[in-house]
């Protein structure tokens, strides 16, 4: 694969597999590209919360709006610009805030994959 | 390790090694943590340029000003909110414009090592 640029107008939204929640989930390089790493963007409604343990590394850099990840040593929230690392794992509660949130993600290894 | 909040006020920038210029390199999660991945935030003053054969798989997010980054395939240039994923043994000239950039970085497995 070559070097590739991505924007968020290239992002094909789904909604994050095993909840009803707006919570949604747009890959641009995964599996089927054939390296090591998951990339894509995130979008969350206004006020939604998803719950899961990660079954990859997760590093979540927030776009737009706010989050709190939330975990059995307590809260941290996130705006534009902050990084957020979730090692796999790890048990998570993330919460979006009134203003809902983009985010932009990589996995390692492939998340679809870990899931199965 | 546990799940972490970054902020780019806690990165320490250092001067990317092997060139002179005005770009700056902050890990924030690397082989000193255990995990796969490389986490971190970089930063290029007005007009620079590097030139790199990628040691390892880098994925780029621009979180303020603009890169064009240049490969034999030509250039592509990336503002805030855009990704650019570099993968390992791509030859990649990267050059910031009049206003600077910063960008978060995630790169599989760490550079520090790659490089030796």
């Amino acid at each position: 694969m070559k070097v590739r640029k991505f924007a968020l107008a290239d992002a094909s939204f789904e909604r994050s597999p095993g909840q009803e929640g707006d919570v949604f989930a747009a890959n641009l390089v995964d599996q089927r590209h054939g390296g090591p790493v998951t990339i894509g963007y995130g979008r969350y409604g206004p006020d939604q919360s998803i719950e899961e343990t990660l079954a990859v590394h997760d590093v979540m850099v927030v776009l737009e709006g706010r989050l709190t990840v939330s975990t059995s040593a307590g809260p941290l929230t996130a705006g534009p610009g902050d990084i957020v690392y979730m090692p796999k794992g790890e048990a998570v509660s993330i919460r979006s805030h009134e203003q809902g949130a983009v985010t932009a993600y990589v996995t390692y290894p492939h998340w679809q994959e870990a899931r199965g």
